[in-house]
């Protein structure tokens, strides 16, 4: 079965929470990761908090810069996490934002679809043109892979060329809408049996303005959709691009990463209260209630 | 001093080539490759090629996904290639073309600035907005380093979004254009001694349309220029970007790393006749002879 076809199984039965493991060593509870160099304490931290939300969340999205900043030990703890996420029954989503053409792009399609950094899904950029997306989705459809490519996203920046209005495209489009066309085009030629295709998009939900409309225009486009939480998105918001209780996975990272900030809080800042099983306990709880709050959204906009 | 300083100081000194390692195991003499692991091969041929090139080019730009994809082994010899340019006082571009948001960037620029994967400019694509760009120059301010924004690209793909024309501008201008402003805006908030400011932009010499005017625009911005060669780019076209005989560097990957291919067909085809050698002798030349005709074609258009 295809990675997308996996993935809306997996939100049909365990709801649209996408669990972001953009995991430093400052997030791991300071008396768990006594005596563990920064990468061994992140990777511990990671497996932990897998085992304890494969069961409540859809999948893992594992954001590559955290541990480029830990060096080639960084990598092979990145390498370990999707390798125990997969082990485990998840789907990883390998947040790489990549975006090179032709030869380059098939190499790194090589490198994020098997190997030591084999994930399930990856992230892309645009920029360059659609000869940056399309050896993804050849590679992809080979090994049941998939990419979801950057549309409108979630940050303030998005404002700087995202949003433009593009003159002589025949009515009012900006860049977003113009990425977003040609994603659903390429859906549409790679669709799976679930009826999204094997190629989705990356929009944000800290805007409401033309989230509907986003949604309603892109019937075959699987949305991952950042932005829940800490960068202001409720679920309301996130409740808008998704569709008939699918077509979507939220992500949320530091709420779940620093779950157990709140139990340090309430020990009185005693460090040994916090246990990587006291900890990934508390990431469990905060998935499960992003959950609720997601399916409460989404079924009260159904 | 500043990379920007120090790449305009190279060019002024040793001409505009800067040498592509985007290599793969294919790229290395079977002869010289007999016995290696694919990464220990590309290693050894990078490093063999930069002793052998190191005071006839401006930089190297390593492109990343040649090594992503052979996993962490890869990595190590992408940050063993990295180590081994600057070990010889060259100048190292990581062609990385990252783009992702505050922390994140913050996080790569960490990854790419520093430690095992040190550089002393990469590449960075720009979709996302200035808030993926500008987290970098922080810290390439702190450490020296530099970075080249992608602008007008040298792909077909280019078409696709970079040259749509925005509405509502002022004027017509392109996407390109409008990543320009910005680039130039920061080039010049992040000046070097030299002129040119510590972010420059990626403009191919594919296009001669609208080259020289790019050109005439961004006086203190220093271009990043592929396509030269195999993409279909002429000294002549990339000189339309070069200024008063600087200004930028103009790359090539596999004239320089498939140089010695020529000298396995003038031998019949006997790969006992290409050695590590003989073949980074041939990219030596390969090397030199691209540096006149850029400087005879700048000179020419200067």
């Amino acid at each position: 079965m295809g990675s997308i076809d996996r993935l809306f199984e997996a939100v049909a039965g365990k709801g649209h929470v996408c669990a972001g493991l953009d995991t430093a060593a400052e997030h791991v509870p300071p008396y768990a990761r006594h005596g563990l160099s920064d990468a061994d304490a992140v990777l511990a931290f990671n497996r932990a908090i897998v085992d304890a939300t494969v069961d409540v969340v859809a999948c893992y999205k594992v954001q590559i810069a955290y541990y480029e900043a830990m060096g080639l030990a960084g990598l092979a703890a990145y390498s370990q996490t999707l390798r125990h996420i997969r082990a485990k029954g998840g789907i990883a989503i390998a947040d790489v934002k990549r975006g090179d053409i032709a030869e380059t792009a098939a190499r790194y399609a090589q490198a994020h679809f098997s190997g030591d950094f084999e994930a399930d899904l990856v992230t892309l950029s645009p920029y360059m043109g659609m000869d940056s997306v399309e050896p993804w989705l050849e590679a992809a459809g080979e090994k049941g892979k998939g990419a979801f490519v950057l549309m409108r996203t979630s940050n303030k920046g998005m404002r700087d060329f995202q949003s433009l209005e593009a003159a002589g495209v025949g009515g009012k489009k900006r860049l977003y809408d113009i990425v977003g066309d040609r994603i659903a085009e390429l859906a549409a030629r790679h669709a799976g049996a679930c009826g999204y295709g094997a190629v989705g998009a990356v929009v944000g939900c800290t805007e409401r303005e033309g989230a509907a409309e986003i949604r309603a225009r892109y019937p075959g486009v699987f949305f991952l959709i950042p932005g829940y939480g800490a960068q202001g998105g409720a679920a309301r918001d996130a409740a808008l691009l998704l569709r008939g209780g699918n077509g979507g996975v939220v992500n949320a990272s530091r709420p779940i990463l620093k779950a157990w900030q709140e139990d340090l809080r309430k020990s009185g800042g005693d460090e040994r209260a916090v246990t990587f099983a006291s900890a990934t306990e508390a990431s469990r709880r905060a998935a499960v209630e992003m959950r609720g709050a997601l399916l409460a959204a989404a079924g009260a906009g159904a």
